[in-house]
């Protein structure tokens, strides 16, 4: 730690982010994201202190395969929000690839320049990881700093192509998906799934020469997500056109998102399904937690390998392989 | 335990498994199927002692939506093999959902009426059971003790339209997808995933005013398997017809099973891939029985719906409240 930068308390951190204090977010984002224990114990006091300042925001997940323009998109709603409903956006991510490619959505923060130099929004890359669960926890930590310093509408920026949406669904209240105009969704990469949690589809780049094309997708779209079960939510799922360059339909689709709270809301799924959320969390970390116990124990460590390879090679039975190491751990603790 | 039928030791199980005594054979799966200890404990010894002499067969996955024909099919194409090949067919089944249907399939062991009654056949409906993971182990132990007692061909059934597929997928070398002719596989509920996994897609109920049918399903799936990504294996899946009543297209499915055989043992994707099973099986069961020993540990028990309360009402972090159940955990060992 350099003399020159003093490690506020988690008490000063706690302080700062609840009067805005971008500086100490990002710092304290940092310990989040580190992987040092002392880093990692300050960033869990500061989270248990922001707590009771946390949830009150709207939680959007934004996603769509590369090429739909995402970025874009985001930095010209959340332009919009700032400018119309006089919002707080906080920008997020999680792309568990970009440790590989080197950061390929928000890595590069001048990819949202007017939105990231914008007084009310807060911009943050998606942190580094060596698995989906593990970025995706960091970033609802992130997440929880970020409304505990007031900002009132978290965007979660993933690519629509793998299991990150699953995490993402899983920590936001509206998932916003992403399309282009003129192509089906397998031929963009989208499972199908993902257009199965959409809470609203929008065809982005209507405009010029691509406006009657949107326009047919978004008929497509839907006709195909009639198709789909209601939701749990109560909630139906609208298709609409709109273009990040030329800032249409934003206002549209922030009036689809109000009206989705209010009947959230209205119908007490907004906070049940917040509540299902965080169990859901607890218990997901609780497992990884108790697989690195088990896996990190020196005589599970000594044998693993070596059993592993007699399970292999059929020189014993997975279940007496497994009974073994459950009674080296069970010795050892 | 009845006087009148003494429990064999597990030797002498495994001695009466390896001789093909049927009774014994059934015994032993009713151990294996079992939940209590004592049963557990016999079942795996019998496991141990039979595990050098598994692994001679070749294990078949089928597939595909409840109508498709699947009992009908493998009595065909069972009796086929035991005419036609001098083969030794066991049947097993993986349905997590039978428990509530109470056996919805396998379990009415009179749809194979001429196959279970063939003495070269060996029939066992699909274990009860909480999870599917437990379905698969169990059903999984059971294809040991069936290669034991020298049965060569293991057919593993199960419905398409769920987990249970990628579960059989896990545990077999060949995949068979049963579908029927003229309709697309989405309306067949079969998920897209599915027809990515199989080896061989057989279009059954070939027969009648519905060969035409048949032909031009077969022709579009052709086409539509030439867009998946080629196979680790280095087998190209073919596209048949089928029927079981009229017991065409046995000789051609045969054909390819022992087709992928030999080119998948000539390049050694088969044996590696059961390794790849095997390991797979054991740290799946690795994680298991590691949440089983946790969630009844019994301080944990004590403290776990408190904490969940304060996580899911916000009252902690979930990483606080993960920190101090392992803390329990771990002092408790």
């Amino acid at each position: 730690m350099s003399l020159k930068r003093k490690q506020p308390t988690a008490t000063e951190y706690t302080e700062g982010i609840l009067q805005g204090d971008r500086i100490l977010l990002s710092r304290a984002i940092t310990l989040v994201e580190s992987k040092r224990p002392e880093h990692q114990a300050m960033a869990q006091d500061i989270i248990e202190q922001c707590l009771p300042h946390t949830g009150k925001s709207i939680r959007i997940g934004v996603t769509g395969s590369p090429g739909v323009g995402k970025s874009t998109f985001i930095e010209a709603f959340g332009g919009w929000l700032i400018k119309n409903e006089n919002r707080r956006p906080a920008v997020l991510a999680i792309d568990p690839s970009s440790q590989m490619s080197k950061g390929s959505i928000l890595g590069d923060k001048t990819r949202m320049e007017k939105l990231s130099a914008h007084p009310s929004a807060f911009i943050r890359p998606s942190p580094a990881g060596d698995s989906l669960g593990g970025v995706a926890a960091k970033t609802r930590e992130t997440m929880l700093l970020c409304e505990a310093a007031g900002y009132d509408t978290i965007l979660i920026e993933t690519v629509g192509v793998g299991q990150s949406e699953i995490a993402v669904h899983g920590m936001v209240d509206f998932f916003l998906l992403l399309l282009l105009p003129g192509a089906g969704d397998d031929l963009q990469g989208i499972k199908r799934g993902i257009v199965e949690m959409a809470d609203l589809v929008a065809i982005n780049k209507a405009d010029g020469d691509r406006v009657k094309l949107a326009d047919s997708a978004a008929k497509d779209y839907r006709l195909a997500l009639h198709l789909f079960p209601p939701k749990e939510s109560g909630w139906t799922p609208k298709v609409l056109t709109c273009s990040s360059v030329e800032k249409t339909g934003m206002d549209r689709i922030a009036e689809q998102v109000n009206e989705f709270k209010s009947l959230a809301q209205a119908n007490d799924w907004f906070g049940r399904n917040r509540q299902q959320q965080s169990k859901n969390w607890f218990y997901e970390m609780l497992e990884r937690q108790l697989k690195k116990l088990f896996f990190s124990n020196d005589r599970v460590l000594q044998q693993l390998q070596l059993i592993e390879k007699q399970v292999v090679s059929g020189e014993i039975s997975v279940a007496n392989a497994v009974e073994l190491l459950m009674e080296l751990f069970k010795r050892s603790e």
